[in-house]
């Protein structure tokens, strides 16, 4: 399949910062990172303190002592506001890749998929119901010409599908741009419209395909360990594309330290627009939980350009693919969840949502020893 | 401390069934552990079916898929009721075994605990506030002659505290059989209201020394591999509870296929209660989420008088308590969280609650591909 291949039956609009407003948002980009700031130590000493007077055993809450004291840090408050409401953001995107015939699913679910969102009927609407969470759906670069429509729906389409990262780069530095523009603004906006916590979801059929060279360029990771079975393909399949990695990491030799270029090289629109969602809760000192692989891949790219955006990432779980827990490790984060899960759309995140919550919950609401009249050991 | 000091300042009231009731109530036990049947294997089946129809990648939710297709099972229906509303009962008791200075808190933090959880001062509060789960407290043996009132709190004190477990008997097992019915019959009550899954939790100064007895009785554990720091004891007060755990079993010798005798011996009134909820919840149909290491001590005595009553229970968390981890294991059950957490109440479970709620969920509202619309592999 070929670049016109990948565009047709629709071109992609143009990105919107093509030509002249191109300056303005590097300008806006580099802002974001420049807000990108350390944790409060004061915040955290309070949140630890607290922490030590609530009627529980010291330490008896495990990681969720350790996420709220995080929390507060984030928010330079103890404690910190209560993360409500959540939204989440699910980035739809295609890829050129899908012509290698790295997974038995035709590209079209894709958009299926989008169309199955806003009717309402995924697994992750299920979730963000059970959990209270509004959905976003962001199309940063779906094929084809859907003519889905909703409330929820923005359409911000930076190019119909990337190129296939086995013969060329699957995005220009500008399409990166664009991309990484498109996550910071819904990042922004989500929290504009009261969003206390930002969660990430991602769909794009063959989309663990990049997210696995995405994860060995940034890590140094050989691709073996990071390649997994996506949606479940089989032996054969599965040889190809451990091959179709391997051989675009061997083709493009991407520069960790130059984030840009890797997304660039291997990248998906997805996970780059999720790399700017990430980098934009963390401009804003809101907390963002991390799905899947996809979301780790992004989360890598993000902490590429701005390390400290780390402090705003929470790893939701542990998916099923072996990629995530590299990215987790390198990342430093410990995943709340460990169910076995690969469906990506940010179901793993939202089953770990209500945890996060009560992690805060418990700085606001739990009485101390003194008030409680609760004799101490 | 011996019984009577144990007993002072407030005698404990007779056991509920005492003298002419007690028949009545083993036949109400006896009918109780009758009515627990296998699970319903045509709506397993049906499960099976409708989860690999469903707009997902078959397996792609892992554990939560194969909890759905249990609880189909349980209920003997596909999809199964959603567990809405659920209700947490903490179970409250003191032990004699305080006397043995295994822990550093003193008897009269259980009451006063009690009392927090009245006031909604608790995790536990806190916890149930953010999934909307009703608490019910129930004090089947709590030491003194505590003042607390509320609509929530449940008097059925079976004795004030158990006897030292290192002279003597904890229990007799006539006060077994009564605290086993004051948590069948709190299974039932909170199902006649209409909750739809049940969650352990437990208060007990103290009460980690008899969940490990009870967990090495049941499975053939060593004493050192269950028992554990508790609220984090010290390296003496560590040495003396496993000690205290070693003697107790070398005293008693109590025999895991007599149930009835195990509890009477190292048991607790709220293990044993837990025991009888577990028990109640099997023979109602209804899902049961196990907290931490009193619960599972609870599961254990549950499975030896019905090993079905199994399948009704899921296992919330790992608590960091040792023992939990040997007795999830002895009963066959995979915990949905892993968080390090050591507080009980049940904390742990009710942090697990919302993940039970969506693998339900995904059975009742995500579209299959056909009426989806989306394309199979």
């Amino acid at each position: 399949m070929n670049d016109d291949a990948q565009d047709s039956p629709a071109p992609a609009p143009k990105p919107r910062d093509a030509g002249g407003v191109s300056r303005q948002s590097r300008e806006e980009f580099a802002a974001v990172l420049g807000a990108i700031r350390p944790l409060d130590e004061s915040a955290m000493a309070a949140a630890r303190a607290l922490q030590a007077r609530l009627t529980k055993p010291a330490g008896s809450l495990g990681m969720l002592e350790e996420l709220s004291v995080r929390l507060a840090g984030l928010a330079a408050s103890c404690p910190p506001p209560l993360p409500e409401p959540a939204a989440v953001a699910v980035f739809a995107g295609d890829h050129g890749v899908h012509a290698q015939r790295v997974t038995p699913w035709p590209q079209e679910v894709t958009a299926q998929m989008v169309g199955n969102f806003l009717a309402g009927g995924a697994v992750v609407n299920a979730f963000a119901r059970q959990t209270g969470v509004a959905i976003t759906i962001v199309d940063v670069g779906v094929a084809g010409a859907p003519t889905w429509q909703g409330p929820r729906l923005r359409h911000a389409r930076v190019r119909g599908g990337t190129r296939d990262l086995t013969c060329q780069a699957a995005l220009t530095r500008e399409e990166v741009r664009s991309a990484l523009m498109v996550g910071v603004r819904v990042a922004g906006e989500l929290i504009d419209e009261g969003a206390g916590l930002l969660i990430t979801g991602d769909m794009g059929i063959a989309n663990t395909t990049p997210a696995a060279a995405l994860i060995a360029a940034f890590t140094g990771a050989d691709p073996a360990d990071v390649t997994g079975r996506g949606t479940g393909v089989d032996d054969t399949t599965y040889a190809r594309k451990l091959a179709v990695v391997r051989a675009a990491l061997d083709r493009h030799r991407p520069d960790p330290a130059d984030p840009e270029g890797v997304l660039a090289a291997v990248g998906g629109l997805e996970h780059t627009a999720l790399a700017g969602f990430l980098l934009g809760a963390a401009a804003r000192r809101t907390p963002v939980l991390l799905d899947g692989v996809t979301a780790v891949a992004a989360g890598l790219a993000a902490a590429a350009y701005a390390p400290r955006a780390v402090d705003a990432m929470i790893a939701g779980h542990r998916s099923a693919e072996p990629g995530a827990s590299v990215g987790l490790r390198a990342l430093g984060l410990s995943p709340l969840l460990d169910l076995g899960l690969r469906l990506g759309e940010g179901t793993g995140a939202l089953l770990a949502y209500p945890i996060v919550a009560s992690a805060v919950r418990v700085l606001h609401e739990v009485a101390t020893f003194d008030t409680a009249g609760v004799s101490e050991k």
